[in-house]
């Protein structure tokens, strides 16, 4: 199998793990870049996570258009996030949306922001920022990220972070490598309810910048950071597509 | 197939959907209003919705008599919700009652009304009356909407809205289509759950009214929205009825 | 099928959904009265509910001895539950005990009753009491029923009511039938779950006396009342025990 | 079947039950003692331990060697977490490390302590001590139990109790046997569930001294003790490994 054949397949077993852990439902979707051209992503065609499958993996130019100019199935509305992303960060090379619905708490409180809290998901970075569509684009959108003016603005206060909460709506997520992405947002929304239930107890600690900087340098591919990937394939129903 | 057994086969996989997806659980019912007769509507006859098939779609006169007068099958005791809805509004195609759960705390709740917090239910409305039965039929009634009284006192309090919670008991649901009705009842316990979770924690922004009418623009029936449609149907075990 | 048997294979139907339902888990016991002998009933040998077959039911007298001298089989600890209740209260049928998750706050919490606040367990009545074993067995138990004693004093608190909750432990269900009494159970941990998260938004409002009333007046195996029991069976993969 | 292949093989039900429960999900593992060799102990290879199987069961040192020097497979990072228990601890048979969410609220909260408050967990002890990784190797870690040195902190922080809380990252349990540690860790989560949702609506009540001591009284194999374990091994598929 060639190379980008075998990167085509991770990213399907990406949409299955991430469907099966309930990171995604019906909607929501998951991005991974051209490993040699940085000015490509692949996406799958408008289609639930959860069966989606090689041939639904379309090349995709950082504007959203699809490189096929004869490509003509329904495409994600909300691509656009991906772009502005990679567009913006040139080290991120998979992106997630997700509307997780224990992440949504955090996207339209007042007064509490996401922290990471368990060990799991120091990597997801101390500084969460929120995106509120409505600061540049008004208070009448339908809070969807339809055009690279949208998906440029939320890059823009992703700015250097891993994560992004959009108000109202979900979150995109920056990946080192796309098991990086996969691990860490199978556990942003129990890390979600960790949070809300200690906060109900009281006050609660937090990791420290240290103990984030130490889960950094973790490597993101490692074994052990691998055994989830693994086990989660099998889980999903797409164990077969991991050796072949 | 023609349109009638089309649309009855519709409203079938509406059925296993909303059971598949929590919605509905052993009780609650969906109907979808007849096509071309504005008195008439299909409901299910007394049957748990993930059971429901073909032959179990009766025609009802929207006094909740059958069509056929020699229908004999158990009639949900609480149709007279689906015929009341449909007496006073023109506008709506198809109508739920679910008692699902994460709503519920809202139905009793002195101090806090249901609002939208995320995107997926901008169209459920800003406001979502509280219809009591005790105000008009008495404190000693079983909560149950069991004639035409109780049914046109309930539509009264749903007036020009999309939903209504009935105390200590679940809500109505009016839907342009029978798929706007789906796709948003699937995310409205969630939104429940978010607005919930929220409040745990502080104050909360609920979706503007200009976001809530830009959300109602969407056509309820397009691609992205049919999206969860194909794919729960998949899921509750129907997908085979999407295309015969 | 003679009656008894039949009877028998409804108490295995019970066990079946309970489980199901996650009433019951691996552990928690449903008992039947014999028809024609008050002084006796019918409960399983120790076993975990999910996998009670016919051949699993005992008949035992009240004081939890089996009725067959040669019954050599592992009891539940606990039958003195069911005999306690049994012996005080000639109106109940069938007993349940449970360690339902969501019904354990309410056991311990020093402030709060459990209330009916849905219509579907509007008739677990206005009025359920605390058991707590250590009033008259002291603090050093292990809080487990394990003689008529200690059954009889459970009995004494329930009284006349439908439901007592056994402190840090679960509680006990009263039926009028078996069907009665699986279709309340099912419903009371949704019961809590919803009185629990209204009152994290403030005050609620809980069933009238004049509704609690009404609902206990409904027929408790109409068809409407069993339309639950038919379904559920289904889900529990015992669907095929309906009919024979 | 020889003792030594029975005890790997109870070992391989404890994994499959712990991942069915959700007490260990991808990561998270349990060992065994050695039964005539204080100074081994038996535990997977790095693999999840819903997918374990007997010929992953590796036999360690207390310092975390393989026993056997050809052993080239991944081992668990965190495996000293299981020899700084057994080091310290002869009584001690069985050790589980688990990241259950549930209990992860109460490894951060700066003013709560978990307690039993439900009779199925009252040998979980009266005094759960909180271990903080910081507070002897600094706040630049991962969190991770990665050598003995931190292996035997986390022991003596355990001292004499049966569980210890890690701050942002799991428990460690100490089981008398294997079944014994399966048996109360299926009921943790739940009991820190009702502890956290009686906190909810104010003040509680916890198993007194007397209590948890008498539920230590009670013998950890005896039938109504192991009706879980083998109803659980059925629920996760091994069944079939019980007689065997």
């Amino acid at each position: 199998m060639d190379e980008i054949t075998r990167l085509k397949r991770d990213l399907v077993i990406a949409n299955r793990i991430l469907a099966q852990q309930n990171v995604l439902d019906a909607y929501g979707h998951v991005s991974m870049r051209h490993p040699h051209r940085q000015d490509r992503y692949f996406l799958a065609r408008s289609l639930s996570p959860a069966i989606v499958e090689d041939s639904d993996i379309i090349e995709f130019h950082l504007d959203g258009t699809p490189v096929d100019a004869n490509e003509n199935r329904s495409l994600y509305l909300e691509r656009f996030i991906h772009g502005g992303v990679y567009e913006r960060r040139a080290d991120v090379k998979a992106v997630l949306h997700s509307h997780a619905e224990d992440v949504l708490p955090f996207t339209i409180s007042k007064s509490v922001r996401l922290r990471p809290v368990i060990h799991t998901t120091g990597d997801m970075g101390s500084d969460i920022p929120v995106w509120d569509i409505s600061r540049n684009f008004g208070d009448a959108t339908t809070l969807l990220v339809t055009n690279m003016a949208h998906g440029r603005d939320l890059a823009t206060c992703l700015d250097c972070h891993r994560m992004a909460l959009m108000r109202g709506h979900g979150f995109v997520f920056a990946g080192r490598t796309i098991n990086d992405l996969v691990r860490i947002c199978v556990y942003i929304p129990r890390n979600a309810r960790v949070q809300i239930n200690a906060m109900r107890m009281g006050e609660f600690i937090a990791l420290s910048e240290g103990e984030i900087n130490a889960r950094f340098e973790l490597d993101p591919d490692s074994p052990a950071m691998k055994r989830g990937w693994e086990f989660w394939a099998k889980e999903a129903g797409v164990g077969h597509l991991l050796d072949s």
